[in-house]
């Protein structure tokens, strides 16, 4: 029941404004409001009860070690697979089977927790937790089931660990992962037709193949008979498509007469090139529908201006319909709070300072005293002693906006010791750093590194130029920070500062361990050695921060890093899906042996089904399914395609041939779905990156900032000449009053959150908000979560911001 | 001079407009007017020169036969390289040679016509025309020089035979190819930084590949020493990149160390899957970009609403630029053409109608005079006897539309025998018909048809089966004829009858020429039997045309042809200067062989170098550069990229190590840049062809007809319904006065050229087009033509649409 808040709020008679509520109230209700600006500010949309009790509740739920330890444990619990038979590191089935139930009973918890917290009506028809809590009684009844078989020596299937991710995607945290799941299944009904009409072409092509080759007695490079099965022929041709097989699978019929060439390149150019492409523009695709729902014809103005940007800058659509519904429930939500706390001031409903005060502490505790007073200069700029609705509904988006101190330092040197460093040759060598040519010279040494660490290092003369090398490199920093203000060089944005620092630290380690290891002859570890030499490898790294374009490359990638997290999440899904299948199915079929061992056995994987396959062959025994690591490089090995067809002819031939449908629907699901939404994810990263780089949408509450004169933009901070001198850290405050505003503020600034970690959801949602109505309360609840079909799922994008 | 024409214009005194020019002159303004409408229709962009002799070239110059013609001469001379040494259809040199001077004359003699076309000022400053020259001249030199030492018996290499492609690509009806050459010099400088960062990353993984692995000891499957060499290692990398050689080049070091697999992975996931995609996203990006360029402050209110379709309908984005200019090019042209035939009548200019008449018949002679009329009352709307200014400038427009009469017609059996036709029988058999029983019974028959085929025709049962079966599909299309109006059911539109007939038809035809050749066995041609064999499985396509879903996804396909097509054009010039760079270096360095033929010399393809090398050992003989054709299906070959280090390397082993260079710059050239471009290309064309199935914007023009009611949607025509009893011919047109127009124009419809071939450029024309005042004559001339640096090259949607 999403109104349950709500009703609850207008039911309590409420005491006059005039009179203050008794403390005990107060507080109650300073809590509720104060926990309905922190879910508009981290956007968050759990409907909870409005009673003293849950509102407690509900903050702990919230609070970030629940969160942690509700990961902790998803993680425990995915792992168990490591442990389990078949397992990388074998435990008796009693441990693991603790271990899961102990995950199991903080997974009901978590769950009992939540049912506590939000109204039942709403719980019972969230499917995620009914997913949860089926999959929880399906565990408990699959280890019964298992652990008495076992004791009587029976060998049955642990299926349920199947099951296992459901967890990692239905609890409340994984919002992205549930969104791509989503946007999936939404695209299903498109790709299946595509699909369709795809395996109708290979059927076609696969009948005229064997009309074709099938009689001509032709023969393949092992001397097997040439296209004359029709599955076979029809699994070739669909391996054909992956481009796994070309162009050996053309050859003999290309040797036979040249024409029939055509017919492989025919097939190619549609199948391979014509019909992947559609795949990829489905999906693709379906980002873009979704806007197109649920834009009325009434769009606001600022939206339209903004889809406008969008083409302008080449944005990829969003959905607008969510985004609308995100907007609504957060001004719902403000307004509620408003409603707990508003106390009537001569014709206006208002909050007092004082309690305002109170709530910001409320919701944000760690908010620091002139942070405080700079926000309520904005909210009440008129110095009334109390903040209007309209300036109250600005809190949430008020409390996402970073703020620093700027503090035009001198450098630490040249406060202790002026003249020194003052000094025309202090100077000269300042001058000198900053100087582009010190720039290139360290490029130069880096480049002759580079061929220093190609050549054999077991020349000591080498060994010797590294110890000058890292010297070179440690002189550059310290150079450095002799020049630049110390805690400017290493600000929390320097991000580039600080790779190159670490980089330079960890080869200085790195090559003091080697000298080490190579004196002392004693721990001569094998992996530490190879962590050393990577390290000392990495420190080539650095020639990407000397070159601006390859640093701008690089910075999108990082900002779309997250992104690629995300969909990392929903790989590890589905990876652990097929590695639990794929260890069930052909666990132990193939066996690896050392590389030494040439023993008849050893060739043949342990397995004499696999004698004269391709499989054995090409030495893949370690491409097995013998414990969740090697299923995962196998999948991995799956994903990138190639050759996938030896694999899976390898396991088709130790259990049978239907084994293929495995490799086949991998393919179908990972390749064709999960790549293609990876490159439409990386595309519409790449192009917002892109984009923000450039754009300069101000929100109102922004304007505002900058009006007061306390905003700095994004960009002068960056700016090397600024932060030479800068230094950021919260400093006092001195209240002052409006006429100086500007110097009064002196030293403190707004810092309007990072432009790059925006997100088009975000501009968009900032936009809505600019264009409603301070007056305007929005549809009613009901109205606002019926806006689409779908749930709620916010990209949290301030979440990120204030993070 | 662009404004040369215009100028010329002004500079004759032209007669009072009371008084009547002379017959001779009236013709000669006549024929600029229509040359200068022609080319607005036809968005032809090149300035000519208004004497009247450079007018009739003009008009001689843009006649089909001469286009033809040089597209003919480009084919020839394109196709020479089969007869050339190394050749598939010997010819003496002589043959060739004088075969290619031909070429160049016609080529030389259309430079010339262009030339006195065109001002000589425009000539010389497009690259275009100096890019043929300079070839012509280039090739006449090779010839000369290796035709002389071919007399003394040296051979010399045909350098010349490279630059053909600069024919087909600067000849100006290749705008398209050329285009797409401009879009990707322009990524070019995007693309580099990231290649280079990208080779920067290998580099640095070879690096650590050499130090983690290099001292081992490890060994390949083929026993070679593994990852010992820096150059072997960066090739074995960039070939992973490619997945061609995943997971052969982990498995030594996967098989030594399980923890080695790790950077294999973390090597796919940068380079394979990260860096790959960024390479589509810059590729993407560049088509996007250009639309910021341009777009200045004064966008017109319908450009505004137009790129806020864009987005909700998630058409890509179009260089609004360009556009921009090519309406007001279009816009001058009109004016011009106006400027010439006005005449004052009252206060205003105007143009006569007996004038306006005369202009359309020379611009398109095969008008019939029903059309001519019908835009005639469009075009006049007052019936005043003369056409003004602002229904003058929609001429263009105007003749672009296509114009069909709809007549309602019944059954010619319904009019030759209605008792019989009319019968309760008949009926009975025309409900069945139409029934939707009717086309599931037939998909069963097709798929009990797919099954015959897939089952072995040497059985005498089958063998009949499928005269069964073609008799069959022979009384379906008889029975449509009978229930549908058999002129409607193959219309003009009617694409999917068409279909289904001409398959059965190529069945029936085929099936015949089996049973003859089964029977003659006499000329049992291999190849007659094969596209027998084709076409006799080729009618199993007729399931698409049952299906609804799969009749949208072939037909967007279709849709997109054209755009394929040009993207055909662009790898046609890629391959062939790769192909010819490719015979002269590789030529005759490996030889095919009978595939029964196992001497020693066969089995490693006539060449001792490529003794145990994977090359000889997968039977790659005949993947060789021996001749065009061979040439061509080897790049396609690596453009499939499966393999291709096998054959980069074969041809390393009988060159030298540096032949690689040439493999790898074509997988950059091809794969990286062209192959992107097409996956661009077909997601940006599957996006406008999705998006405008469902646009409904209508220009001005489009109104106006819709008002005269006189306009039938396209929906409408191809609605089944309506089909039914329709038949579009030309027929007569009685004029009648304006109030029962409706009436009067009966039979006689507009049809707003069809959606389905409208490009955005097209539509974001139109918008532009439609706000334009009429008054509004545009910026001069050259301001037009510095909009942007670039070049002119429109789109040509007109072209496409009345074609």
């Amino acid at each position: 029941m999403p109104g349950a808040g709500r009703a609850a709020g207008v039911r309590r008679l409420r005491p006059q404004p005039s009179e203050e509520p008794p403390a005990q109230e107060e507080d109650q209700d300073l809590l509720l409001a104060a926990a309905y600006v922190s879910d508009a500010q981290y956007n968050r949309n759990v409907p909870f009860e409005t009673s003293p009790r849950a509102i407690r509740l509900y903050y702990f739920y919230n609070h970030w070690t629940m969160q942690v330890a509700i990961y902790f444990f998803i993680c425990v619990d995915l792992s168990l697979a490591l442990f389990e038979e078949p397992a990388l590191f074998p435990l008796p089935f009693l441990a693991t089977s603790i271990a899961e139930v102990l995950c199991l009973t903080a997974f009901f918890g978590r769950l009992v927790h939540f049912a506590k917290v939000t109204p039942q009506m709403v719980f019972w028809k969230d499917m995620k937790n009914i997913c949860i809590m089926v999959t929880i009684v399906l565990t408990l009844i699959d280890l019964i089931i298992y652990g008495s078989l076992e004791a009587v020596n029976i060998h049955s299937v642990r299926w349920s660990r199947a099951l296992r991710p459901v967890f990692l995607i239905n609890f409340p945290e994984s919002r992205q992962i549930r969104r791509t799941f989503r946007s999936i299944r939404n695209t299903l009904p498109d790709i299946l037709y595509v699909f369709l009409l795809f395996m109708f072409s290979v059927l076609i092509f696969s009948l005229m193949a064997l009309k074709l080759f099938g009689d001509r007695g032709l023969q393949t490079v092992e001397g097997l008979p040439y296209f004359t099965n029709i599955l076979e022929i029809a699994f070739e041709l669909y391996v054909l498509v992956t481009t796994a097989n070309s162009p050996d699978v053309m050859m003999p019929a290309y040797n036979f007469n040249w024409w029939y060439s055509l017919y492989f390149i025919t097939y190619i150019i549609i199948n391979t090139y014509i019909f992947m492409s559609v795949f990829l523009a489905v999906v693709y695709n379906n980002y873009r529908k979704h806007l197109k729902s649920g834009v009325g014809t009434s769009l606001p103005p600022a939206v339209l201006f903004l889809t406008t940007q969008i083409i302008l800058h080449g944005l990829p659509p969003v959905n607008l319909n969510e985004i609308r519904k995100l907007v609504y429930l957060k001004r719902h939500k403000m307004i509620e709070a408003f409603n707990i706390l508003k106390v009537k001031v001569g014709t206006e409903f208002v909050v007092t300072e004082a309690r305002w005060k109170r709530l910001a502490r409320i919701v944000m505790p760690h908010i620091s005293s002139p942070h405080l007073e700079l926000l309520l200069r904005i909210s009440d700029e008129g110095q009334k002693g109390h903040v209007d609705k309209m300036n109250f509904l600005r809190l949430a988006d008020l409390l996402n906006i970073q703020v620093v101190t700027i503090n035009i330092k001198r450098h630490p040197l040249e406060e202790w010791m002026p003249r020194v460093y003052q000094s025309s040759a202090s100077l000269l060598v300042q001058r000198m750093v900053r100087h582009r040519i010190f720039v290139w010279v360290y490029d130069v040494i880096i480049l002759i590194n580079a061929i220093f660490i190609a050549l054999d290092e077991k020349n000591p003369f080498i060994s010797y130029a590294e110890w000058l090398f890292l010297s070179l490199y440690i002189i550059e920093i310290l150079l450095k920070l002799y020049t630049y203000e110390p805690r400017a060089y290493f600000g929390k944005k320097q991000f580039w500062n600080w790779f190159d620092m670490l980089i330079i630290m960890a080869a200085l380690v790195a090559t003091v361990a080697n000298t080490t290891i190579q004196s002392a002859r004693k721990y001569n570890s094998q992996q530490i050695l190879d962590i050393v030499l990577i390290l000392r490898i990495l420190r080539l790294l650095r020639i990407i921060v000397s070159i601006q374009r390859f640093r701008l490359i690089v910075t999108t990638l990082i900002n779309i890093g997250p992104t690629i997290l995300t969909f990392g999440g929903l790989v590890l899904v589905v990876y652990y899906v097929f590695a639990i299948i794929g260890m069930e199915a052909f666990h132990g079929k193939v066996r690896f042996f050392d590389p030494n061992f040439t023993t008849p056995d050893a060739l043949v994987c342990g397995n004499p089904a696999l004698k004269d396959s391709a499989f054995a062959r090409d030495r893949y025994c370690k491409n097995n399914f013998n414990d969740l690591a090697s299923s995962f490089v196998v999948l991995m090995e799956l994903t990138v395609v190639n050759q996938w067809h030896v694999l899976a002819g390898g396991f088709a031939l130790v259990t049978h041939q239907a084994a293929k449908l495995y490799f086949i629907s991998f393919h179908v699901v990972v390749v064709i779905l999960i790549v293609n939404i990876f490159i439409a994810f990386i595309l519409e990263a790449f192009f917002v990156a892109y984009s923000l780089e450039k754009s300069e949408v101000e929100t109102a509450i922004e304007k505002k900032i900058q009006e007061l004169g306390v905003g700095i933009q994004e960009e002068e901070m960056q700016d090397g000449k600024l932060v030479d001198n800068m230094d950021a850290k919260d400093s006092g405050f001195s209240g002052d009053d409006g006429d100086n505003k500007r110097k009064a503020l002196k030293g403190l600034y707004f810092r309007i959150a990072s432009k790059k970690y925006r997100t088009v959801d975000a501009l968009l949602q900032q936009m809505f908000e600019s264009e409603i109505a301070p007056e305007d309360e929005g549809p009613s609840l009901d109205e606002i979560l019926n806006f689409s079909p779908g749930d709620i799922y916010p990209k949290n994008p301030n979440f990120e911001n204030s993070a």
